[in-house]
Order: structure tokens, then C-alpha cells, then sequence
């Protein structure tokens, strides 16, 4: 065997045990949530077939999926002439049938339409998966990334909606986070704007521009909708509706009278009231809600209300979004089967929190006590001490061979231990053990009983 | 889009949420043992680098590596020569940089090479996670499954060998396991065994053939070893060896006799005895660890102690196995740095629970209660009592459109949802919900105060 130098695939990472442990932080923490709301979890493989994602994320989707080879002699049906024209186009289908998931919604309707008979709609599901994509990667952006999906399929109720704006503000506060916008919107309002000023076929084009109000300003805009083949009445018609001001009712009202004469626009604005409704009767008043028609995150999919979550305590994009998608599982067969549902962005959240040290200090999954081992006598000593301590379900180790007090210690500060239990001759003679608080330093004399007791309690 | 008839790829399994239940419970138990005895969580990623992989598993392995293709213009520096004559093995190495992990324990040894400045040895590590294996699917044989392993690596004592050993024993008596073996053996008297016939070159021929008396018995393995290059006076010595009887003592003395002239084999018994000291002095001797000299595992990798663990109340292959290893980092370069681990199988576990009934009955994870929705009257009333049932940190769900009592019955049995609270024009003027418990049929009028109460308890 030769020695390979070893290195990781470009936009991959690996997780440290400190790390880990942040991660399940973040999706316990989401986890639970989902759990108390009633979605129920569910896994699905990491290969898909390749037809069932190919044609699913546009041109520039389809080039991001990593497929699988095929196995044994993959040319074996792949015609002569596509080789030597290297015509990878027409190889890639015939030499790779597989390959791997891109995002967890399109393997969700992939799941329903395969289980339909035997789920009880409406299915209320969470995932919480790795995904892959051949994307460039670069800061904050992997080849291989978690999703965190919540998804409703069956239920035309906004009170779904409502509910994914609560758990989106239990789970975040749950976190940590003190200062985040929730920002709805509803695709049907946008239909109803293009409606109004009498280009509904440029929808996606009107769409695109406004959602860069943040970026590029009301000028940047206005020049975006001249070059996308609207005129500058139209735009003085739009005007008011991009710098729509105020609450969420004022907003409201304002719309209500823009769009007096769309009935998609109307019914637009009447989901929405009836998600705030919603929130009201749960929940009263959430004051970080906010209606803003300029979002629009991926329209050609959504057909209802549209979410996005933003800390604003981080410059930091958006950590969560989502919305309703009407006619989800059309794709594989199954027509009519309405669905919402929302991402939380993981990595992201874990820069937020790591930004703004949120993570809990106690790394309660680690280990919390250190036997020290300084020769034969103590160890056998020690393990008595040992099994009592994890009896009592006390998560501990036994230095595994005698070794200087100072590589013990620099073992247990580098595992973050919060005690060590030295046993020396005194010790074993006494039976008072010597208790060592690794924070403060501080070092008490104990027997086992007071040890359990006030390891447990700490 | 096109519509596509939705399958899997063969060999791999979609989880649903029942499955996802049972499957965490057995995660989940592992784990906590795993923490107790001070084991720590790593993830690697899926894809490692195909060159990481190859050559590691054997040429039957490398086979079964499940390659990705490179993307773009994957054909670019492939030589036309290689493609005119379809020479896959010449074209792979070409057109595929990565591959999905075989296993967690090629990785493993990646990832502690790569991060060993920040490490503190000894490490002690587990990993959950999936691999993957182009084999040919089966009846218990899956393409894609997890992987359950704690490994230990930097640390020669054989303290390591004894906790492996009580976390076999805690873990699967948490899962509920009432009759199941821990085998152990150690390469050393195997290699000892093999000196003392004079046929040291043989050990791998000799294990292989022993390894199989359960299955064909000692006449067939007489047969083997023949074949293998054995005469009939090596199997007259090997007979009372393989054929070893009696307790672990009695077995152990037998062998210092055999072995007495072999320095290895004398040295594996010590290793044994000393494993068995640290568990005799850690917990009192384990009535179902049993020295097994014919266990031998994949034995060109172990060189110290081996385990295996059999469950004896239903017919199965191994639910475990491990052992130790020296110079497992060697193939990055990394000498002399000396491991152990162990293994769960964790989906035949699942197997074995399902078919000794030892699922725990309360799906804990679910949904706790529905609560009925009639009208709109009754949703707005039930809104209000949604929200308390869920800040007191109960699982509830609203039924989120009205629909007859029928329909709404048959969602909280498909959920298994244990309780359902209705709320009619009654209950709205009297305060007094009815609460019906799903199990029994039993319904009590209470209000909400009581309602809290009883289900938080129950």
C-alpha cells in the first residue's frame, strides 16, 4: 500500500468533536420545534435516480448535480462515435444512472407520490439531510451542505403559514437570536401589481428587478425595469407600491386600494390577513413580522406566500425561507397536491451564533470527568471510582495508562473536562479523593459519595 | 417538465417516520453510552478524494467504490486511445477525482493525519454516519446504510479493549437485548497457534479455515486446511486447539500449555488475561464474554484483540465486531500511532428489535394531541388552546381545516397520535373539553388547566 498524502475534496469539511457539538445544538434545537408543531421526520437515500432530479433546478441546476458512475464497464452501450467526439452531453445519461440528492424538496415529492398510499394527509414532515452541489465553492458556500426542511403537503390552510412563522420565531429565540425580521410576502400580490399596470408577462422580470431594492436603489430599479420592457409610466405606477412605508396594516390598506381591481392582487392581501389573523389568535402580536412586497426568492416556484428570515444583529444573508407551492408532486404524476414549507439555512445560523457567542458554554455531550492514572496501584484503584461514576450516568475516563500529572491535565484542557479526580497515595490511603474544578482551579478533598453528589448537581 | 414514473435507485431506502423513530431510538441509545465512556462525535464528509480510498479495501473493494463523475468537460484530458477502446480502467481514475466513503474508518484515519497538530492523543472518537457499496443488493444487504463506530486511537492500554467490551454490554442491554455473546480472541495467539504447527506463512490460510467451523464443522475445516497446504500431523496439534472447551479460565490454561513455546502466543494470552482483569475489576465478571479462538475478522488488518457479538434470541449474522489495529494511520504517512474500535450493526439491530417486539411502545417523538377543528367558530376557540398545550412543551396539532369527526379520527390513528381533544358548541359554552384517549376509547370532559396536567404526566 502507498502513501497517499491526504487532503479533502475542494468545498468539503470535516466536523471536530467541538464542532459537533455546536451542530446538534443548532438541530436539537430546530428539531424539537418541528416535533412540538407535528412534523414527524422522515430520511431519504443520498442517490436519487438521475431522471428524477435532471429537468428539476433549470440548465444551470442540471450542471451543478454530481452523478454517479455506473459500475463494471460502464461503455459497454455507450455508441462508439459519442466517445471519440467526446460528446460528454450525450455520455453523461449512459454511463451514470445515479446521483446525488440536490436539495431535499424535490426527493420530498419524490417520497409522497411513492408512499401516497400509505400517509395520512396532510403530511407534515421534517428532514434535516446533507445535499450536494458542484458549485464554485468560496466562503460561507460548500460542495456538500445540510439542509433543514419543514414541509406541509395536502393542507390548503393558512394556518400552516401561521405556524411557520411561529416556528421560525420559537426556534431563533430558542437560539439565541434577539434581533431577526421574519418577511412575508404573497406571489399573488406581485401577479396582481404586473395585473395592474397591464404587463401580467413580465412578472418574473418585474420581480427580479424590485428584489434588488436593497441592493442597487429605486434608480437602480427603475433603469433594471426600462431594460427589462417596461416604460416609465408603468414605473410611476409601480413607484408606490416598491416604497410601500409603515406597518404591516398601513401597508396593507395602501394595497388594498392599488390593487382594488385585481382579484388575484385581492386574494393575495386576504391570505396574508388571514395568516396575521392566524398569529393573532396564537400568539398576539409578533412585532418582527413584516409584509414586504419586494421579496421574491425563486417565484417561478412559489404560487402563495413567500417567507424570508434575516438576523439583523450580522451582516449576513437570509437564514431562512420558503413558502407555498401549489402542485408540488405534478412532476412525478401526482396532480393537486398543494404544499408550504420553510428552510432554516445551518450554516449560516452556526456563523451567527459563533459571531455573537451564543453557543451554550457547558459542552454538556463531552466528557465530564478525568480519572487521573499514576501508576499500577492507583489505576486499579481508579476503576472502581470509574464504574461508580458512570453507573451514576456521569460521563467520565480513566487516563488509559500511568502517565505525568501535566500530560493528564493538558489531555483534559484540551477535551474542555470540566473536573479531574486525582488519586494518589494520600488519596488512596483516606479515601478522600481530590476533586479538581479545571475553571477555577480549585481543588477539594471528597469521598465518592459527596463527588456523585456534587457532580450530578453541577 | 416531463412527468417521471418515481423509483429509487436499487439497494437503497426511503425512511418514514415511524422508521425514523425506531431508527433514532437505536442511534440515540448507542450514542449515550458511547459519550459516557468519554467518546466524542466526528463527521466526515460523504466524497473523499478517490485516491484517499483506492487500494484500501482490496481489489474486490475498490470495485465496489461507488465513483463521481467530474464535471464539465469531464472527457478533456482523457487520451483518444482510451475511449476508441472503451478501457474503463484506464478512463475511471480520469474522469472521477471523488468517490463516496467505503466505510468510516479509511476516513477516519484521513481525518486524524489531517488534524492531528490540534488532537489530543490518546482520541477517542465515534461516527454515525452512511457508506456506500455498489454490491449487489439483498435481503439485509443495502447500498447505501449507517456505519456505528467508536475507535480509540494513540493509546496502547488494553483498558481500551476491557470499555469496549461493557459499552457492547450497557448499550445493548439499553436496547433491550436479554441473551446475546461478546466474543473475543487476539491475533498474537492465532499467529502463535500457527508458529508452534511450524506453518507461521499460513496463519491466513489456517484462520480462514477455522474461521468456518461453525458453518461446516470439523471434518470440513479438516478438509480446508488439507487443501490450504496442511499435512495430517498439523491437524492432529490443531485439533485439541480448535476444538477447546470449558470457561475462559479452563481455555486459557489449555493454551499457556500449547503455546508455552511460542513468545506471540503467550503474549496474546497475557493480553487476554489482562482484558479480563480490567473488566473483573471494573464491573465483576461479564457471564457472556466468551474467548473464541476460531474469530479471526478480516484478519490481515487486526493485530491484537478481535470482537464480535452475536445476539442468540433470533437467527442473525453479527450485530458487532472490532478489534485492534496497529499503524492504521500508516497508509497517510502517520507511523506508529496504534488504534482499537468497535462496530454496531446497527440496521440488523433494528431487524432484531422489530422482531423480538423490543421497540419501545411510546413513540415519544410524535405528535401528543390533536385537537378537532369543526368550524370556524371552533378553529378560533381551538387556537387559543393550541398555543397553551404547545407552551407547556407538548407536541399539538390542530387539524388545520374543518372536516368531519370521521376523517379527523383517522389522521390522529394513522399518526398514532394518542390523544385527540374535541372541541363542539358544548365544550365552547362550558369550558369543559372533551379529552378522548386513542388508545382505550375513554373520554373525560376537563378544562384546559386539568387537560395540561393529565398530559403532561401521561
Amino acid at each position: 500500500m502507498s502513501v497517499t498524502k491526504p487532503s479533502l475534496p475542494k468545498g468539503t469539511r470535516d466536523f471536530t468533536p467541538q464542532e459537533m457539538v455546536k451542530r446538534n445544538y443548532i438541530f436539537d434545537t430546530i428539531k424539537t420545534v418541528f416535533r412540538k408543531y407535528g412534523y414527524a421526520e422522515i430520511q431519504t437515500p443520498s442517490m436519487e435516480n438521475l431522471q428524477t432530479l435532471t429537468g428539476k433546478y433549470g440548465d444551470e441546476g442540471d450542471k451543478l448535480i454530481f452523478k454517479v458512475l455506473n459500475s463494471g464497464s460502464y461503455f459497454q452501450k455507450v455508441p462508439l462515435h459519442f466517445l471519440e467526439y467526446k460528446q460528454e452531453n450525450a455520455v453523461t445519461p449512459l454511463i451514470s444512472e445515479k446521483a446525488l440528492r440536490y436539495d431535499l424538496t424535490v426527493p420530498f415529492a419524490r417520497y409522497v407520490v411513492m408512499h401516497q398510499n400509505e400517509i395520512a394527509f396532510p403530511f407534515k414532515r421534517f428532514q434535516v439531510q446533507p445535499v450536494w452541489r458542484a458549485d464554485r465553492p468560496q466562503k460561507g458556500r460548500y460542495r456538500e451542505f445540510y439542509q433543514c426542511d419543514a414541509d406541509v403537503v395536502g393542507s390548503p390552510s393558512l394556518l400552516n403559514e401561521a405556524e411557520f412563522v411561529l416556528i421560525y420565531q420559537e426556534a431563533l429565540s430558542n437560539l439565541g437570536l434577539k434581533d431577526f425580521t421574519i418577511k412575508i410576502n404573497n406571489r399573488k400580490i406581485l401577479s396582481g401589481i404586473a395585473e395592474i399596470i397591464g404587463k401580467p408577462e413580465l412578472i418574473v422580470d418585474m420581480t427580479v428587478a424590485i428584489d434588488k431594492l436593497d441592493k442597487i436603489g429605486l434608480d437602480g430599479v427603475s433603469k433594471e425595469l426600462l431594460e427589462r420592457g417596461f416604460t416609465e409610466t408603468d414605473i410611476e405606477k409601480l413607484k408606490p407600491v416598491i416604497l410601500l412605508q409603515g406597518s404591516n396594516t398601513e401597508k396593507l390598506t395602501s394595497l388594498k386600494t392599488v390593487l382594488k381591481s385585481s382579484a388575484v392582487g385581492l386574494k393575495g392581501i386576504e391570505e396574508i390577513e388571514t395568516v396575521f389573523n392566524y398569529i393573532l389568535n396564537l400568539k398576539s402580536q409578533i412585532s418582527n413580522l413584516e409584509l414586504d412586497i419586494t421579496l421574491a426568492r425563486g417565484l417561478n416556484y412559489y404560487t402563495g406566500c413567500i417567507f424570508e428570515v434575516k438576523t439583523n444583529e450580522v451582516a449576513m444573508g437570509s437564514i431562512g425561507g420558503g413558502g407555498r407551492y401549489d402542485d408540488l408532486t405534478g412532476m412525478f404524476g401526482l396532480k393537486d397536491l398543494t404544499g408550504v414549507g420553510i428552510s432554516f439555512g445551518a450554516d449560516r445560523i452556526y456563523d451567527v451564533l459563533e459571531e455573537l457567542n451564543l453557543f451554550p458554554a457547558e459542552t454538556v455531550q463531552g466528557t465530564k470527568v478525568l480519572i487521573s492514572n499514576f501508576d499500577e496501584k492507583a489505576e486499579l484503584y481508579a476503576l472502581s471510582v470509574l464504574q461508580e461514576l458512570r453507573t451514576a450516568g456521569i460521563a467520565t475516563e480513566l487516563y488509559p495508562t500511568s502517565a505525568k500529572l501535566k500530560k493528564q491535565m493538558s489531555y483534559a484542557d484540551a477535551k474542555n473536562i470540566p473536573y479531574v479526580i486525582l488519586i494518589g497515595d494520600d488519596e488512596m490511603s483516606s479515601g478522600l479523593l481530590t476533586l479538581k474544578n479545571m475553571q477555577s482551579g480549585e481543588q477539594q478533598k471528597l469521598n465518592i459519595v459527596d463527588i456523585l453528589e456534587k457532580l450530578k448537581a453541577a
